[in-house]
């Protein structure tokens, strides 16, 4: 089963925003074993759409549109559908209900004519409502196949997804089954790679898709399995993974799950009742700020302290001006006391301390850009360690955020 | 002038990556003036990316395609343009001795023969160097039309677009003048916006297009214009820009450019050698994340208490436990003291402080979802705004990010 998905508006097409919606979409698809043909990203404008839908309707069984829902004159996808069904546009009430609400309840303003017309839907269309936006999603069908419209606002899209679309498809069609399996390495290029599983590869199944995605010092190799067979895929799979394993033993890491690794920390923590709490410099916080973006934080992380300049260090921190003098800002021994007094001071079971060199000056140490020591705290130890990231700021401090989350994981795995 | 872009990858198309290219190229072309009539991502397949390349040249002068050209079998974009192009392959030496420079300088590994096959271009092809990886970028024309291929790695397709593909084109073709004004407003919602502005937008000339955007708070407005009068569209532009303002003046906040608020924010406290600090709860570090997300920041961002436990704000800030009792935690007089206490902690001008309930579950209050108190402190005064900002937990979060970095814009615009 395929599907096309459209992303409407100009502000794709000059580049203001990155279109993130499709590959959110995809994802969802590919999950119940829908494969997306193409995704296309047009302008605001009735012919381009129309053109648009009727090549998706050509190649696809399910088309889904994000985009041009809005209230304004210059979203027009749903005059565009409307006329492309032969509908009319019919006021649901249900609709206008959630948008009265919306209005009273975080808006707080006068509702406007515009708004109100929100609440037109195309006669044809199956309302999927969006609470938290005055937009609604629409589902349509035609000959068998579906149109779904969706705004574009990334959270009202991926909540409308997720509540309405995935599982209507699921009761509207009967899908195959795909599976991927991605195995993670490290230090070995693309070509080397390719070079030494190249027997492996060519000979996989019909139905086996192989992929390289290199980057960052390492390449991901993905195994795409597609069938109406559940079971004989996953065994299929599993045999091709068991072959080729032991050719790339010294470079395998792991296998890449959807989920986070903060993601799964927090899950860890919460489980074994312990918290943790993180003393960041050259991180900035970027820890913290992962740890809280999945709700139920509140169960594992108590806080951190951002000590980003030395004054910092050591009026909040507490670490001593005689040991900074001694070892300098980023060493070993700041980032051990660091760690140590942020479990004292917030009280938890885990302390994550992070010191370094982002670059791409030197900062309040001569340490060379790129140098990071991490330490990790708890009750019984306090213990560091030294990388060497680099010399690209945003890079340095996301490796050194996935470096923190890797020893805290090792940490909690030694219980 | 149109152009097209074909982005090509299965990973694309299952939603592993998100296409990032699309949007740096349209970007690029835009500010020449050419726009993007169409973004096509289809998978690794020849008759697909024939049928995207067909489509394209029938649109669009300028046909830019990344991805699929890397040294594994999965990637055959060069094989099917040679074909579309009804042309051979043949060994560029240039592109060869740049791919055994970088083996022998980083990659540090025996040169595999799909290295080497690597520097094999169309005969008809123009090479644009790629000094950061293996792939060349490549320059195809037929009948006054201009197709470039780009490899996918975003820095890679970056260096060649900046290095080759943008002086190449200026040489080639003369452009229409396309100028974009993105005025940036707070507080007033999409449709009510609208409905104020009907008869000054009704009344735009034909060569101006306006678009609404919204997010998270507020509503930028772009005014585009494309004319081959450079004078006359900058002289329109500003003259409907006059004709707006009044109608905007109390939701008006400024001009939007490419540089973020928080980027701003920086390089107006360094320029009043001024620093601050904040206290986040509900925030989670992201204020801090942003701050130090820069180079530079040290010279302005001393740090940051991320208190997300209600101990943490008692233990770490100092906030006396009768103060949470008597107003609960998500509250005016607590945030004041968040900020008051970090003012003092990190001897800072400014400090921000955030505490509120992101949701999905009320927390250690019973304050309503998306209920956020932010306070500003300074050596003169505290004070602190209540906000409500829905019930979406990232939106919520972003929504208090931005709103407390526009009060503390104000606060610093007062000096």
């Amino acid at each position: 089963m395929q599907a096309e998905i459209i992303t409407i508006g100009d502000e794709i097409l000059i580049g203001q925003i990155v279109d993130t919606n499709s590959a959110f979409i995809s994802k969802a698809l590919n999950k119940i074993g829908v494969s997306v043909y193409q995704i296309t990203s047009v302008q605001d404008d009735l012919e381009h759409i129309t053109k648009a839908l009727q090549e998706a309707e050509a190649n696809a069984d399910i088309i889904i549109i994000t985009g041009g829902l809005g209230p304004t004159k210059d979203d027009i996808t749903k005059r565009t559908i409307c006329a492309y069904f032969n509908d009319t546009l019919v006021q649901d009430e249900a609709v206008l209900a959630n948008i009265k609400h919306i209005w009273k309840t975080y808006v707080k303003q006068p509702l406007a004519k515009v708004n109100i017309d929100q609440a037109l839907v195309p006669s044809k269309a199956q309302v999927l409502m969006n609470t938290h936006g005055s937009a609604p999603g629409m589902w349509l069908e035609k000959n068998g196949k579906v149109f779904i419209s969706l705004p574009g606002v990334p959270y009202e899209m991926k909540a409308i997804m997720e509540t309405h679309v995935m599982p209507k498809l699921r009761a509207t069609f009967q899908f195959p089954y795909i599976k991927h399996v991605t195995l993670l390495t490290y230090g070995l290029g693309e070509s080397s790679l390719a070079a030494r599983i190249e027997d492996w590869e060519d000979n996989l199944p019909d139905f086996i898709k192989l992929a390289y995605l290199p980057g960052l010092g390492r390449v991901r190799l993905r195994l795409s399995a597609k069938s109406i067979n559940k079971n004989g895929v996953e065994a299929a799979l599993e045999a091709e993974v068991k072959k080729v394993l032991p050719l790339i033993s010294d470079i395998f890491v792991g296998f890449e799950s959807d989920e986070s690794i903060e993601a799964m920390l927090g899950k860890q923590l919460t489980a074994l009742h312990k918290t943790v709490c993180t003393a960041e410099s050259c991180t900035g916080g970027k820890i913290a700020q992962l740890f809280t973006k999945n709700a139920g934080a509140s169960a594992f992380f108590k806080g951190s302290v951002v000590s980003y300049a030395t004054s910092a260090k050591i009026d909040v921190l507490q670490v001593p001006q005689t040991l900074i003098d001694k070892h300098t800002v980023v060493s070993a021994p700041v980032a051990e006391c660091m760690a140590q007094h942020a479990l004292n001071l917030f009280g938890t079971d885990y302390a994550i301390a992070t010191t370094g060199n982002a670059g791409p000056e030197k900062g309040d140490s001569d340490a060379e850009i790129g140098t990071v020591f991490i330490a990790i705290a708890t009750k019984e130890r306090v213990y560091s360690e030294e990388f060497s990231l680099g010399n690209h700021r945003t890079k340095v401090v996301m490796k050194a955020v996935n470096k923190a989350f890797e020893m805290l994981q090792k940490e909690i795995l030694k219980k």
